[in-house]
């Protein structure tokens, strides 16, 4: 998504030739190219695909809305075992309309979880909760921070279910270094992503995204954190920036590419 | 500030005749209206000041904005003084340019209100950390949870440091209720202030905080918490929206106390 002005192909490309070993693909795009060729395109190209995104919504309250929303995290992830990639990250969803309950929200994703894990498990997929900012708790995601994530995870095998350790979601919190030790110690840490917060936030809060490097995240401190909790797993750069989007794919690419290596090696 | 279109006298008359018994009031007008005759306007009109906003930005690393920031914030508790209310509502301030260091900023906010604490004594005003949403935490505040501002309130005399309880700020998190809790227990619930959380967020995310009742907070449960902790002070309406500035504000006025009877009591 960090450049999704780039077609798959493309994006394929440029990874190589830049010696990125792997790429974290989103369902929309994959489901553009189709995810036969899509899977033989990474495959070709030597990339390993980190994480697919994303599954979750698991907070709807009519069964018609959840049952369609169980079903469509079966498709994920039979398509994440297509991909070969065995993470599927998780955007819980936010609070259904009108309603107020935080707590039966969060319950209501255990649930869930407890009802994908056998096709999971069959598909050898595992499911990565990745708590989102609190700015995003009434409407993506009422899980908004790493701790509640992991009481969630908690409640499951650590190979079957996990998190995601996000830069962006969680660089304010002063409990994240203790939720990342406890993460690893249990090895739940399935995907650490960056994205670096810069303000002001842009209408709607979606695409405001920084650069490695533009903003208040210590990339450096996250990565010898969850380093220091036992993750040796790929890191993803995950930007959702408009300006990012408006220039050469491929120049981001590269820019993305020289921030991480100065900024958060 | 819910009502910034109305002048401070349109505002207390327009108070008196809701039967609202106070009102918490921002620096800004007072000064524009002169803080004398506000204190005399407020004070002719029956009306209680709850807490005066705001203080706070202690966050500066270069000596002379820190010694402008504390010597302001000294204005302030003489302002709050003057105006008769015992509460000083501070904003702490955000990671200064180029800072990534949010351990270092708010241990300043901590040095900052060591430095106050004997103008406050003598004003017999009390300081109240504000813990603001962690999406403020990079330009506003890096005080971002309850959990935070006890831990830096606890510290200090709860007579003169304590906390600000504001639905809008904390309303994700779910360690809510423990830290309420605990802040009554301890004496350190200074303020109680609502507003709802509607999205989409505006750009800035500053000026979006809803109508009570248009939004995602159970303040029900809110005002449960704060009693069944002991808090017994007043309960302030603090909506920064650029819809209901824009409408006539006695409108406003009376809208909010009609939405804060229906949702709130």
């Amino acid at each position: 998504m960090t450049v999704r002005q780039l077609s798959l192909p493309e994006l394929a490309k440029g990874l190589v030739e830049l010696g990125v070993p792997g790429v974290g693909l989103w369902r929309e795009p994959v489901a553009a190219h189709g995810l036969a060729a899509t899977a033989r395109l990474v495959r070709d190209a030597g990339l390993r695909v980190t994480t697919l995104c994303r599954g979750g919504f698991f907070t709807a309250e009519e069964p018609a809305e959840r049952a369609a929303a169980l079903d469509d995290n079966r498709a994920a992830l039979d398509e994440a075992a297509e991909l070969g990639t065995d993470t599927l990250v998780l955007v819980s969803g936010g609070l259904p309309p009108g309603s107020r309950d935080l707590f039966g929200a969060r319950e209501r994703i255990a649930d869930a979880l407890a009802e994908l894990l056998p096709h999971a498990a069959e598909r050898g997929v595992r499911l990565a909760i990745e708590p989102l900012h609190p700015m995003y708790a009434a409407d993506r995601c009422v899980v908004s921070s790493l701790d509640q994530a992991l009481a969630l995870a908690g409640r499951f095998p650590a190979e079957r279910v996990g998190v995601v350790v996000d830069t962006y979601h969680l660089w304010w919190d002063d409990r994240v270094a203790d939720g990342i030790a406890r993460a690893g110690a249990e090895g739940r840490i399935h995907s650490f992503q960056l994205a670096d917060w810069t303000t002001p936030l842009p209408e709607g809060v979606l695409n405001g995204r920084g650069q490695i490097g533009d903003g208040a995240v210590d990339f450096r401190w996250f990565d010898r954190e969850v380093r220091a909790a036992g993750y040796t797993g790929p890191v993803e750069v995950e930007l959702f920036n408009e300006g990012l989007w408006a220039r050469d794919g491929l120049e981001v690419l590269a820019e993305t590419v020289a921030r991480y290596r100065a900024h958060a090696l």
